[in-house]
């Protein structure tokens, strides 16, 4: 597959970007993280994992995005569409770029015209307080405002390109959760566990593995997002795999679980329920149905007497980031479209504290919705005690 | 080695962060950011992965931390030595923890005790700015104050504990760069290469690898932040890998230079001036030494005409982050102390706008410094053309 997308993908986003910023009466977007940035710029790296600079992408009303970046970045952001890329040798401990950010703000936005910047659940704005409050000081006290859920907007549906690198994302770890009988046994620490299924997803084609969280424990488990401890795996232990690996950007977002040697009835029957509650909730997943009718069309199968689990929600957004708008619980509305990526992720309560939880990968298509995720359906896979 | 740390380092933690609050008149602090409450909670998890639910710790002047945090998030908080752990069923659309967090700042601080945050270079407020904006109404318009750098200059120390861990991470990714030559070879695809040093990384005890970076070109490289390509190594190509693996919650970061076939002249010399400039500034590297002087160390052998590499700095501290303060700039006066853990990475312009950077890992004892990176000074390694 093709890394990165063409520029006409970069331009059509900029483009429904810029007809919703005349909606909202906004002169330019202000955005500070990474997957924002990368939207609109196609600016790929791993680079991120470093807090110590603050990266600028200023969205006009008109005209090209402008990127206000570390000198150290502009090899790289060189390499995408984005011609127009101001930079400063960061980091700067007299003026950390706020001041070449302010000029381009009011280069672009005019003396009195609106800045939006993202500023509702799922977002944070990465950049010192200190050089938020500078900035504000610099351009006016009004100057800087939400961003209408413009950025929640645009992300929440994906286009072809995207799905086809979610899609291979998925696909990755489809057949890294096809080879878990190679690498779990009963008497290895689940650490190790873990360092062998990453060393699958990479081995399988992922291009780094993001995320991992996963358990073991008898006949259920306590959370899904712990580190793995070096307790050996035991029989009758549940174990659940978890990643968001990556490739060229994209998340896949899903588990699977296993038994070691031959699973309980208990947890025969709580598998079953999960994709039953997973399979109800795709059978509904179609244009026009809402994320709260998938949460509940879940909940009434593996919580039949009402009420929320502890993980909040039974189910997310999926692509740039492992998790993304909607979730879905009873209070989101959000109507599905064509192009929306959704993981299912139905939790059952086990007597004793314990859980278990199920997750697939779903893309909404004009006629109902597609797995991404590899799903058979079926009893729970059984590492054999040899 | 043991996982975690005992109580006992996160009470002397407190105790040195309650100490500083005295000094600058905080009533509390309020932490949003990963590595900021495990700190002081040992709360390790990937799940940070996912920007959806912000997370909260206040940490009062006097007394036990609270954690005000999303259910899904307990069950682990419970694991280590927290006891006051507040939740909330977040994704809340309602109020998704500002309540619950004004309420216990109230609780914590009195009617008007400050509060600080982390505000100044390297940090960002992980929350909503919505909910921030929310959070100062609830709370009165001058509670909330900067947090007088104290966690910089807490965990700009590190302890014998933190120490080992970083020292084990620097190992495996010691003996995994020691592998290089078994998995790159010239006609290998640069992204292949990424994931089989990965690979490397994991099998010998990385937890994760959280940040490889690197390239590879003839004679030198344009950039150290890309992400691989899929272009085939070729003879002449200098190959570079930067890694920061992880080690139950804290990195190494460092990178190794080899050459695909024999080196050309210009580059083992560019190789020798960058494994000068190394033990350069660690031959000064010493209490009472500045971070600024080991700059100038490095920079006169690197950059002998003066002035600053784009990548803006020469080296950083090192820790529960990739990259954490100080910086090795002009104007970083810090001064250095026993336990700091900071990397030196030179890099070295070369003609036609290639650069190479070198990087190792020290930290700062009693009556100098001590490499942590298996530092071997010699001729750039070589990997075999067959």
């Amino acid at each position: 597959m093709t890394r990165g997308f063409p520029a006409s993908e970069y331009q059509a986003r900029l483009a429904r970007a810029q007809a919703m910023m005349d909606t909202a009466g906004l002169a330019a977007l202000l955005l500070t993280t990474e997957p924002e940035i990368r939207y609109f710029t196609g600016f790929l790296t791993r680079f991120w994992e470093s807090p110590t600079r603050p990266w600028f992408l200023v969205v006009p009303a008109r005209g090209a995005p402008i990127a206000v970046i570390p000198a150290i970045g502009r090899h790289l952001m060189a390499q995408g569409w984005i011609s127009d890329i101001r930079t400063w040798a960061a980091p700067d401990y007299t003026d950390d770029g706020i001041g070449l950010l302010a000029d381009t703000l009011i280069e672009v936005a005019g003396a009195d015209g609106r800045i939006g910047l993202p500023d509702r659940m799922e977002s944070h704005v990465r950049m010192p307080l200190a050089g938020l409050t500078r900035l504000q000081s610099l351009l006016g006290a009004h100057r800087l405002t939400g961003d209408a859920t413009i950025l929640r907007r645009l992300r929440l549906v994906k286009s072809e390109a995207e799905i086809a690198k979610i899609r291979t994302a998925c696909a990755i770890a489809t057949r890294a959760f096809a080879r878990v009988p190679e690498i779990a046994a009963p008497g290895l620490p689940l650490s190790q566990v873990f360092r062998r299924f990453q060393m699958l997803c990479l081995e399988e084609g992922a291009d780094y593995v993001a995320y991992l969280a996963g358990a073991a424990g008898q006949g259920g488990y306590g959370d899904v997002i712990s580190p793995a401890g070096d307790t050996p795996l035991a029989a009758s232990d549940v174990l659940m795999l978890d990643t968001g690996l990556v490739y060229d950007g994209y998340f896949c977002d899903f588990d699977r679980n296993f038994s070691i040697g031959p699973a309980s009835a208990e947890v025969q029957d709580a598998h079953a329920k999960l994709m039953e509650a997973t399979d109800a909730a795709f059978d509904i997943a179609r244009p026009g149905a809402c994320a709260v009718d998938l949460f509940h069309a879940m909940n009434a199968i593996v919580n039949p007497c009402g009420g929320v689990a502890e993980a909040g929600r039974l189910g997310h957004g999926l692509g740039m980031q492992l998790t993304e708008w909607p979730s879905l619980v009873p209070d989101d509305t959000t109507v599905l479209a064509p192009g929306m990526v959704l993981t299912l992720e139905p939790g059952i309560a086990l007597p004793g504290g314990r859980i278990m939880v199920h997750e697939e990968n779903i893309v909404i298509r004009a006629n109902g919705a597609e797995y991404l995720s590899g799903h058979s359906p079926g009893p729970i896979r059984e590492v054999a005690l040899k």
